[in-house]
């Protein structure tokens, strides 16, 4: 097994058809040894906001010298950057810099980020094709780096991280004996919803397992959803087919149907638009 | 390329979010140099029958020494077990002890049986969080197994294997000139539905390939499928849209359409309530 | 890491069931150190033109000892060939010769080619299942030759290239100043369209970035599709929800939606029946 860096990558390319294959083996060619991780190529078409959150999701929990190779990328072949990002922990990111370092930058950190030379690192025999940077900038770029063939400061001239192109992140807060937030993210699996609620702000306003607590979800103004939902420790509790709250994978909190689909079942989503209250 | 055992995955996760990801993080962190292998991430969710099921199906194909990490698990967080077990031929199973190991148990066989320690086995950096044990507990001490950190015996205390959670399994028989079964599982990507009849009950009861067999589906008392079908050796010697019978990948009998869908076209299913009798 | 030879499956099985799982378990006890890729799971069902269409637009990446093995099969268990092809460059492809070799054939050449022997080369515990050759014989006979327990030549007798299943191609033209071809193949997951039209016969028509181009698209002798589109350089630059022209990936002319999906939106397909013309 080799020693150096993994490479995660994660897309919207889905499997169905040849572009991760071409992509991995652009990633083969430079190095037969390195080592290649499916974090997902099945994020929702174009969404950059998904893109952020799942890095920020799963990053944590790789070894630091891990290189995350992220492409999420409407504005492939434009003016946008592609770019080598390094976090306060040594991860690396290897994605266009259209939001995307967006939850890493304000909840992990960022002390460095590059802009990749495409006249060293792309790959020059398909020179003339503008619209798969995932197989010739951001997959070619990240085996080079990965295999040691070009150091960090190699990828290309640095540039200010306050330069980094964000999205904008809500805060949720507690006011008196209400907690408030938004729905930041769902789970497309199981169809639960996690708010950017951090537990602490539950402990805060003195929440705890076993209460019950109002909900209320606010969308354009008008209530999408409210009623009084147990808090509980983990989806078994419930019985089938009961909205819970519960503390996520992430320490944050989230709501769920037991066994059942809380998203399509009451109509909701998340994004800045979807807030929602909790109080006892 | 490590001698260390190889790690193969089965959950209800999906890659549509960052769930699995994290998860291989957990893994590559407590050693990198282990091997993962994705068994499948798209079982149906929820459905314990399916992870026995899945298990069986293609366990007996791997080396002795690879741990299967099993993680359907509607119950996490509650007073079930986590369990590792091991089987007859030393394959070693990772799982909630939930009805998953009913088919490896029932058809090959395990030898001992083992709870999972949570005070040793599992993510101390995730303490506060119960609703992910794919990520903090199973596959955390499958690493740790596979890398040799414990053995199995430090895995947790052992139990009884007849304690291990069964589901109901039905058996299958010849009676006279008729064989009677269930559709016990599908084939969800062909549509095909595979029955619990060994093909030797068919050569018992003196059915052979070209034979035109009497099928009559039974389900909640009610005739939902009957019709004289061919039992054919593969589906390229039947014409295209021909209900066929045939011997499956595991030597039971199953039947399809050829390049179409049984499952949907006819409106069929599997489970205890699925019965079905073949007759010359 | 193993210097031999990686083997990259594409099949139809998808990760629904236990298929994959139980093939590459075949694999990993033949030689636990062979490095397995998904190219993909999720080819089109029975769809041996994609199946040909996607190693072609794959292979050219990976290096040139890499062995491919293709599994779309409607025809499993009958008379048709199952073999290995080598190409000029050395890749290998183990697939059943039913015109899954179709595009490898014309466009990147093949130089010999082998009829499996399934006296050997076939695993003989499964030897009563005639359903599942990509467990039993493809992937079974792929890692015996990319261990090096098999050579190429003794994977079986050698027969005429000439004799290789051919799925019919069509040609693209240049037609005075109009440019003809058809729609060869989709992108399923963004909903773009593949022409197999050359970059160089827009080039030498005259089309350059930024012209607008009439484009009419004829199936079953009408007219399916009639406008008047931009030629760009990538999807960026175009407004979303635009139709465009641009050159893809494999340096073939393509038609996409920005951030839409051209096939759904104006019901379009591929196909040899979907003919497709620009001019200025």
């Amino acid at each position: 097994m080799s020693n150096k860096p993994m490479l995660v990558f994660q897309t919207d390319f889905t499997y169905k058809e040849g572009a991760v294959c071409a992509m991995y083996g652009v990633v083969k060619s430079v190095d037969r040894s390195l080592e290649i991780i499916d974090g997902s190529h099945e994020l929702p078409q174009y969404d950059i906001w998904s893109a952020s959150y799942r890095l920020y999701q799963s990053m944590e929990f790789w070894p630091t010298d891990t290189i995350f190779v992220s492409v999420v990328d409407p504005g492939v072949g434009t003016a946008r950057r592609a770019c080598v990002a390094k976090t306060v922990h040594g991860h690396m990111i290897v994605t266009p810099d259209n939001g995307a370092l967006t939850h890493v930058k304000r909840t992990i950190g960022i002390t460095e980020v590059r802009e990749i030379d495409e006249s060293i690192n792309r790959l020059q025999r398909t020179k003339g094709v503008a619209i798969f940077h995932g197989r010739d900038l951001f997959g070619y770029c990240a085996a080079r780096l990965a295999s040691g063939i070009i150091s960090f400061e190699e990828v290309g001239p640095v540039y200010p991280v306050e330069e980094i192109v964000e999205l904008p992140i809500a805060e949720a807060s507690v006011q008196g004996d209400k907690v408030c937030g938004i729905f930041e993210i769902n789970d497309p699996n199981f169809g639960n919803l996690w708010t950017n609620i951090p537990l602490e702000m539950f402990t805060e306003a003195g929440f705890a397992y076993g209460d019950m607590l109002n909900v209320r979800v606010i969308n354009d103004g008008k209530v999408a959803y409210e009623d009084r939902v147990l808090f509980e420790k983990s989806f078994g509790y419930a019985q089938k087919g009961d909205v819970m709250i519960y503390n996520n994978e992430l320490m944050r909190v989230a709501m769920a149907v037991s066994m059942g689909n809380f998203t399509e079942q009451y109509h909701l989503n998340y994004g800045g638009d979807w807030q929602v209250e909790f109080t006892k």
